[in-house]
This record gives structure tokens, C-alpha cells and sequence, in this order.
């Protein structure tokens, strides 16, 4: 099996991010049950706008839909401003979105055996949870499953280093069940893909 | 199998509506395929507010509870205002969420092996995809399953009587997608329930 | 000039609440600027549901609703659960929507000329923000002003005592900003109110 | 007075779009009423992604910033897909983000007595109140002032082009209404400046 985990944060990826703590956490899960686990720092790509499956053949797209086009699991990670993921977050729903009429050799979406989860670090802005509905509704309505609590929020505000120690447990607590979920979601998936009775594209 | 439908409209249910008549499409999906099928119209029943599983004894909370406790199928239906769900909506999810520490035999959450979706009567107010995400972001995280396009909308602007045979099309489509995914689901997860590593609740 | 305080908290007066304490902090500055204020907690009116601007006659709405009408400035007060606003909150939104189309004497929405604001609980639910927008949202859909940082967020995790020195700050210092900028914003509409081009109803 | 219309639209400027046309009808009103009013299609410059008020110098954030900053009123349109913005709008809104700390001469945000409005082009989607919510919610959190009714709907689904007469009225009173209140409040802004209690940032 094969996961893909894409980093949003709009810092490039030499600098340290919680968004980055937390997809480190749910990588080390997936790697230590063998499953073959990619991560993208997405902001070191050049991705172009747009809701279309056409490349432009100038942008590293190609390259990254590949790997989620392969992947069983697929995990978004975003920071929060403002009760909202991040743009990077937005653009690459959008260019998922570009997909959503192409079909699985069975006539349905291409999403459709795959899971799908959202790494949220919430960091004290409060919004984390608008963030997280919206990115598991798109993921949703483009053909994902969403397995139960397919969502783990970071929600330390590192200003209060000393609350840490506590609040990390929660954090990793979420981090663990949301891969855990997707794990077993996957699997079954897997071994009993979904019927085509009522699902097929036109 | 089992499923309950739950009717979340402010009208009392002697007078029409439009989540009615998306609820009644779903419903004859499910009766099709032989699934034992309840249907409640809330606004007919009292139910008090409160995130509780502590029951008050004076009122129709628990015989409700009882049916979706047993249920495998879980819909809830609403109309949309202002881009929003319901207040009976919001009021039976924060019921639901009373139960959010509670366990089944494995000592996971009550609601895993359940499948959720959502119907919801836009009916031009535009905002039917807010109502839409915040109703399946909360049934999944109480536990719930959300099958791959688990949300049918019912966009038709009823003053607009004309234009309503094509876009009743779009609707009935919608309706037995997310009907289907959700019997797909439900029957995936009887014979295949979701393994307790990693979700076990303290 | 007249303040309305509306506590949509699901216990009861006699407990005691987050949203109350916040509630508190901002009457305290409005009477201070002699703003004769109103607070009601709505969970001990009984209040019916429905979309309307007919009375029922059974119900309390009649007297809120009035006591709404007289105000020049409306406060929303909630706690947050699952990212969402409570039910009592969306049932006195869609409340006041049923008087959508109701005219002020120059033909505007009676709305019109007064200032809205929120105050949520977040109390570590770290959805306060999506209950946050989605009240401004519909407050302002109907007519409400909604000056600059009209919403105040409660964040504290009352389980980590230790913490909320600091944090009460926070909560203090933007419960402050939000009620001057309702009341800067009540005075310059007092007089100076909206004119009327572009904006009769039909 | 100088008003600011942001189209976020994904196309590039070349390319028929909804945003377009409905900011199109607002521009109108503006110039009509003699406010000097810049259009930028933000798709056909580069700006980079971030939240800071740093300047690269490598983007034209300096000079589309520029303009914004002299504007009275800001109006940012936006295409809806699968009930969200698009990932320029919410680029732009990260930049402006950049400068939430800044001050203005009497120590205020910098965005105070600026006004803020939205213009949603849903087409079909069902979801563009959740576009506009999180656009002027993010705007009145950063210091914009909200009219009443700011937010301008395009709803028509132009696939079904013999229903545009009826649907194009709709459109037209909304985008009225929502530049006439913006008018309205930035004359008002400019001759009675929000008095600087409670809100000054430390």
C-alpha cells in the first residue's frame, strides 16, 4: 500500500513547522505498518492555478498527481490563519477538483478506493475546525472515504511552552487514531473495492 | 440491515417540503434493497437541548436514540437558510455528541461501523454545501463513517416551476449515489468491522 | 441607547458558564457608557422554531423579538461544539430571518441602522471561528452593521487552570474592542443613518 | 474616494468569466458615483504566497498592495468551486494578513474605516456562502468594516441559459445594493473616523 502526504504550510521547507511535526508523526506510523510513504513540501514546487485535468507540461503537477494517483492514503496537512486552511491547501483541492469527471476503469471516479485524512495544526488561531471540514468535504465529494476521526488537529499555542507536555499527548492520541483509521480503511478498500451499483459517471 | 432517516425541517410534518421529498427518494432506495427503514420528522417530537447522554425521562430523546443506536445507516436531512443547516439539525447532532465518550464492546466510540450522509434542500438559498460540510464533519467525528459522495443537494428554486424537470434529473441522481455508497458502506462494515488498533477510547 | 445580550448556551441560567463570564465583561463596559442593557439567556424562554413573523402566541418570542427591535446594538453570545455555534444560536438566527422582508419606515430592512456582534466560548474546541463567521455572516445577510474585530473569543481550556491568567487577558482586552467598536458604530448610525439608495427592499 | 475590485478568479484575465461580469456591474456604480475605482485580475500577476509584510521585491505584491492601501473601499470577487473561494482569494487574504500588527497614525490596524464587500460568482455550485462568509469574516477581522448585505451572489448556472433573464434581475439588484451600502459607509468612514477607544493594537 502506498500513502502520500502533502505538506501545505506556506513556509518553505527548510523552516520548522507544526503542520511538519504532525505529518512526521502520522509518517512514522504508516512506515513502521510497511506502507510505502511519500511526503511533498508542497510550497518547494511550482504548481499552476486551475481546475483542469490538462497540463501545461511547465509545472511540477505531473509529478505530484502521479504519486496521489498511486496512493492508497492520502493525508493533507495545513496550518491555520484566520479559521482557514491555507491558499497551497486550496490550490491543490482545485487541481484535484481538475479530475473529478475522469473515470476508474469500473466507470467511477478516479478518487474512489482511496482514503483520505487532514492534518490540521490549529496553533492557537482557533479556526482549526473550519479548516479541517472543509478540506475532508472536498476530499469527500471528489470520491475519498473519510474514515471516523480522519482528523487531527495540533492546538498547542507555542507561546505556552511550559502547557506542552500535556497537550502533545492529545496531539499524538490524534495523530495515531486518524492514521490508524485510514490504515484499516485502506486495507479494506483494498480487498473489497467499492460496488458500482449507483456510482458510475456518466 | 437498519437505517434511519431523520427529517430536520422547521415545518411540522403535515405541511410539505422540499427535504421531504429527498429524504422520500433515498428512502425507497434503501426499501428496494430490503433494509429496514425508519423515517422521523423531529419537529413532531420533543426533544430537549443539551450535549448529554444523562436522559431527562420528559421527552422523546431516548426512543429516537434507541433507533439510531441500532441503526447501520444514518441520514439526516435539512432544509438550508442562509447558508446554514437547521436549529433541529444542530440540535440533534449536539444530542449525538452527548454519546461521544461512550463505548461499544471494543471500547471504541458507539458510532464506528455506522455509516453517515446528508440530503439537504438548497432550494436556491446558495448555501447548501456549508450546511453539507459542517453535518458530515461532525457525524465523522463522533465516529461515523462518510462513504465517497455521501451528500445529495436539492438545488431546484422552486418558484422557478419550469425549469424543474431537468435539474429534478440532477437531484434523483444525487440521491441514489449517496444512497447506494452508504448501503455499500453499511454492508462492508457488518462483515467487516473496523479493527480497535489505534481508536480504542480511554 | 440600548443594548441586547443574547446567552444561547445549552444549560440553564443557574449553571454556571464560559459564555456568561464574557457576556459579563461586555455589559460591564456598556453600562458603563450608560448603553441601557438588556441580557436574556435563552435557554429559560421557551421559544418555538420556524421562519416566520407570525406569532404564535404561545411562545416568548414576541417579547425578545421586541426588546431585539428597540436595540441598537445585538450581541450573540455561544458556546462552541464541533466547530459549530449552539442550536439555541441558529434558532434565533432563523428567528430573525423570518422578518427578512419586514420594512424600517424608509423602506429598508428593519435591520437596518444596527450593529451585530459575537462572543464564543471556544473553550478548547478549536472550532470558534467557523461559529464565529457564520453568525456575522447571517446577522449581516439580514441587515446588522458588523464593524472592524466584532467578535470576541473565549479560548481557554478551563481544565488547564494554571493557564488562564494570561489567557483571561486576551479574552478581556478583545471582549473590549468589540464592544467600543459596536457602540463607535450605534452612535455614528444614530446620526448618521444609512441612506437609502440602493438599498429599499421591494 | 478610491475603491479597490479584486478578481480572483483562476482564468487568466483573457478568459470570459461570471467574477468578471458581476464585478463589471459594481465598477459601474462606483464610476457612476465618481469614485476612482482600480480592477486588477490577480491571476495575471505574480504574487507570492505568505503572511508577513515583508516584500520580497521579486513580486507585484508591492504595487497591488499600494493601491489597496489607498483604497476606501475593497471588493474582492470570487469564482465558487465545491462550496470555497478560490486559493487567490485566499492567497490575497494571507498576504493582507501580513499586516495585521501595522498601525495606522492613531495606533489602530491599518484596514480601520477602510470597507470590505464580496462578489460570489456560485454558478451552480451551492456553496457560495460559504465563499462569502469566510472572505468577510477574515476582512472584519483584520479591521474592514462590514455593511449590511455586502455580499453579492451570481447564482445563475449558465448551462441553463434560457433562465438568465429572470436570474440576470437578481444579480443586478444584489451587486446595487451591496456597492451602494459600500458607498454609503466609506463617505461615512471619511467624515467620522472610528474613535480610537478600546482598539488601539499595543
Amino acid at each position: 500500500m502506498k500513502a502520500v502526504l502533502l505538506n501545505t504550510s506556506l513556509k518553505k521547507g527548510t523552516e520548522a513547522s507544526e503542520t511538519e511535526k504532525m505529518l512526521h508523526e502520522s509518517a512514522r506510523i504508516l512506515q513502521k505498518e510497511r506502507i510505502d510513504t511519500n511526503r511533498f513540501h508542497l510550497r518547494d514546487f511550482q504548481i499552476n492555478f486551475g481546475i483542469t485535468d490538462r497540463l501545461d507540461g511547465d509545472d511540477d503537477w505531473p509529478f505530484i498527481f502521479e504519486k496521489i494517483k498511486e496512493a492508497d492514503i492520502v493525508i493533507i496537512g495545513t496550518p491555520v490563519s484566520m479559521g482557514d486552511k491555507s491558499s497551497i491547501a486550496s490550490l491543490i483541492l482545485e487541481r484535484l477538483q481538475g479530475y473529478e469527471t475522469i473515470k476508474n476503469k469500473k466507470g467511477q471516479s478516479i478518487f474512489y478506493n482511496k482514503v483520505g485524512g487532514t492534518i490540521v495544526a490549529g496553533c492557537g488561531d482557533e479556526g482549526a475546525k473550519s479548516a479541517s471540514q472543509s478540506i475532508l468535504y472536498r476530499l469527500s465529494m471528489l470520491g475519498f472515504t473519510i474514515p471516523p476521526h480522519a482528523n487531527a488537529i495540533f492546538r498547542s499555542d507555542w507561546d505556552n511552552q511550559d502547557t506542552n507536555q500535556t497537550e502533545g499527548e492529545f496531539e499524538t492520541k490524534n495523530a495515531e487514531r486518524m492514521t490508524y483509521n485510514l490504515i484499516h480503511f485502506a486495507e479494506l478498500l483494498k480487498f473489497h473495492p467499492i460496488p458500482t451499483l449507483g456510482n458510475v459517471l456518466e
